[in-house]
């Protein structure tokens, strides 16, 4: 449905800059650095020429058809070119600037709408921070330009979206389709993710809320989407000082915590609270299975490690559950210095052979619907070693997910390397592991759930 | 007491070893490439010279006094060669090795803290990973030396231990004294909390516990310590897991989580729960006074990420109270589009200028106990420059902490330099910066009752 603004086969900047500095200069930018493929028409009728291509005076000017135009012209003559955009046929336009409904201007809003009914044009905006779409080279927006990957990012705050694939930036963290909404005039929350279910180089799809405008349709396409793939939502003004908050930067209600976390398990969204953990979980998600049920098996060469991670696992709701005797017999290979008991204890000099014997052990235990592997080097250990026999043994094709927990600096990140290469996400620290774990079992929890609903 | 050990005059190393790999080299290759500038002796019979120090066959050849001795030779041997340190007047001794209660051999272990108690001599461990005091540059440890700071870092763990000091040093975060204890056989951790309460060069300390043998000793030294500098500390084994956990580890009994939680109160101990909480918090009680009270003011440039601070700061106990309207008419140079309600919303432009009257206008208010400046950065405002302005008005004195949460990658870190030089500290998500707040409020609260509790 939105194909024709995520997919564009073209696009127009109305308010293009040559002047560096200006919104519609870095948005120019952006699109043309990025390597889009289609045609690029900057719209200023004071230049003729920008960045290599030839500049209109008006969006009727350009020789072809139009998918999508931009727009970052100020606010009071943007109905006019609107009107332009109608007339030429553009199907969807993105509505970057300002000084809408957010500033108390209903009034315009009204009349934006109004025209794009008029001539079935679709808005993203107004003010809002563009689209991005990796796969398509695609970077109509104010924001940094994210690597190519498989997380779709939905926000309706702008700097919160732009503060995100900054990071994904930093972290070589792979995104597919970003899309700040802003004041959602015409096209929201709902429609996006719509868009983003039958989109297949979105595998995870993470959504930052405020306020949600139509609750109802908002809960029925999660639910859909989370059907298909794993859907993480942030929500901000959960608190009463939060919703208060929210109140004054939007002008939006957000509800009370207890509603959006009813309306969240409804939906099928699994919840996180911070930047950092949405990165962690994107990335688990991506790369694992669910958990068939909440019961984990610790794999470690540290007890101190082990032991915070088990507190954490437990303080999530998952179980580290003792060791059955049958298992303790088929792990009697182990040095009897080993602890046998679950977080099984491989001590600190473990290395490869160790390490996949015990897992090959383990994957196969029906007692087991997950496992995290640890380790902390000791300095005459090598990190990658136990990281290989993790590899091998996932490699032989295994029924639950596996996630890793390389401890400490400098001496593991090559053994991360060949983690993260073959699919196992590593988590540096304990309660990061262990959060991680809980939404592969939470995402079981919601596959279950939302097939019986189904039925 | 333990300034022998942890300010030792001279060092020597028994089974210091010239193989690459073993213990007994890499312990020795720290302490010489740390650069002590006191004497170094190894000890082994089979070498004459080591690192361009000359070998000694005992300890008794040693030609001086000798203030500390680290063991790394295998466990039975140790009883004898013990014997030769408390001959030679040997004050303090680190035992590396293991195979001792940990295993069982309490006989063993008993034995040798009955041939140190007949010398008047200290043992550190068995069963650790060494000690580091970075202002002496004294690394006797199998751990990487850290670079030199003003935080403590206490661990019954080695491997844990290690893996703090392995981060410590990627993110070269500053460490005064680092003490792995082990079995504890002598030394325990309320005789370093001790020690640690009188070391000028440590600020603030931590400590990694998973059972604490004299608890009520314990208790009374942490109090002691908490009046003086902030006592950071992590409770391994809290749920039913977890206790299940540390007694296969350790064999010893860790408590459950209720008892531990009101220990810790009673002891004035800040509690976090993961190694990134415990840098930050460190790093936030190291640079900021405690809060007087918990009510909190936001200064912003971007509304979501407000909220999600408000919202998290709400879930830690802050209060983000709505601004007084005689503050607001103090704010009233604000541009119109600006949000005066508390988090005040300077809007993206804001640069130097808003954020600086801004919070001089807000530091004198009496009804805010703490301040956190938040800015996300538009691709067309330096992020120096709104960090130039919170320094500017720090330097000028400030009566309550004042942190920042400059938020997402490259673009910032210029900005959080500038930050960070001068004592605000930085916290780059929203959950983390409400938790940094949340521990100088915690800290105000425990310096009020244990003083109350003193009169």
């Amino acid at each position: 449905m939105l194909d024709f603004i995520f997919n564009a086969k073209n696009v127009a900047v109305i308010g293009a800059s040559d002047r560096p500095g200006k919104i519609g200069f870095e948005i120019f930018r952006n699109i043309v650095e990025g390597g889009f493929q289609g045609k690029i028409y900057p719209i200023n009728p004071k230049i003729t020429e920008l960045m290599g291509h030839t500049c209109y005076r008006t969006i009727k000017d350009v020789p072809d058809t139009v998918d999508l135009a931009v727009i970052v012209i100020p606010a009071p003559i943007i109905p006019e070119v609107l009107e332009q955009c109608g007339e030429k046929g553009v199907k969807g336009v993105i509505i970057i600037s300002a000084g809408f409904s957010e500033v108390g201007n209903f009034e315009l809003e009204n009349k934006i709408v109004n025209i794009a009914r008029k001539y079935g044009m679709r808005i993203v905006g107004p003010n809002c921070a563009g689209i991005v779409n990796t796969h398509q080279n695609l970077f109509p927006t104010i924001e940094v330009r994210p690597p190519k990957g498989f997380i779709a990012f939905v926000s309706q705050s702008g700097a919160l979206g732009g503060a995100i694939l900054m990071k994904a930036k930093e972290e070589q963290f792979g995104i597919s389709i970003f899309a700040s909404y802003g004041n959602a005039c015409d096209v929201n929350e709902s429609d996006i993710l719509e868009y983003l279910m039958e989109d297949e180089n979105s595998k995870v799809v993470v959504i930052y809320i405020e306020a949600v405008k139509n609750g109802r349709r908002f809960i029925e396409t999660s639910r859909k989407l989370s059907l298909k793939k794993p859907l993480i939502g942030i929500k901000a003004g959960k608190t009463e000082a939060g919703t208060r908050a929210v109140a004054s930067h939007t002008g939006s209600l957000a509800g009370q915590e207890k509603i959006y976390e009813a309306a969240f398990k409804q939906a099928g969204i699994i919840s996180v609270e911070d930047f950092d953990e949405m990165f962690d979980i994107s990335k688990v998600l991506l790369h694992q299975p669910p958990a068939k049920g909440n019961k984990i098996a610790i794999i470690t060469n540290s007890g101190g490690p082990a032991v915070m991670l088990t507190d954490a696992c437990e303080t999530f709701g998952l179980k580290i559950p003792p060791t059955p005797e049958k298992t303790k017999k088929k792990l009697s290979f182990l040095p009897h210095v080993c602890s046998l008991e679950n977080p099984i204890d491989l001590v600190a000099d473990a290395s490869y052979e160790r390490y996949r014997k015990t897992l090959e052990t383990l994957v196969v235990e029906d007692w087991i619907d997950g496992i995290i592997v640890v380790h902390v080097p000791p300095v005459w250990i090598d990190a990658r070693e136990p990281a290989k026999a993790v590899v091998d043994v996932y490699k032989q094709g295994v029924n639950k997910p596996i996630i890793a927990c390389w401890m400490a600096g400098e001496p593991v990140k090559e053994a991360i390397k060949i983690l993260e290469e073959n699919n196992i996400p590593n988590f540096p620290t304990p309660r990061k592991a262990a959060k991680a774990m809980w939404a592969l079992v939470e995402r079981g929890k919601i596959l279950k759930r939302l097939k019986e609903q189904q039925l």
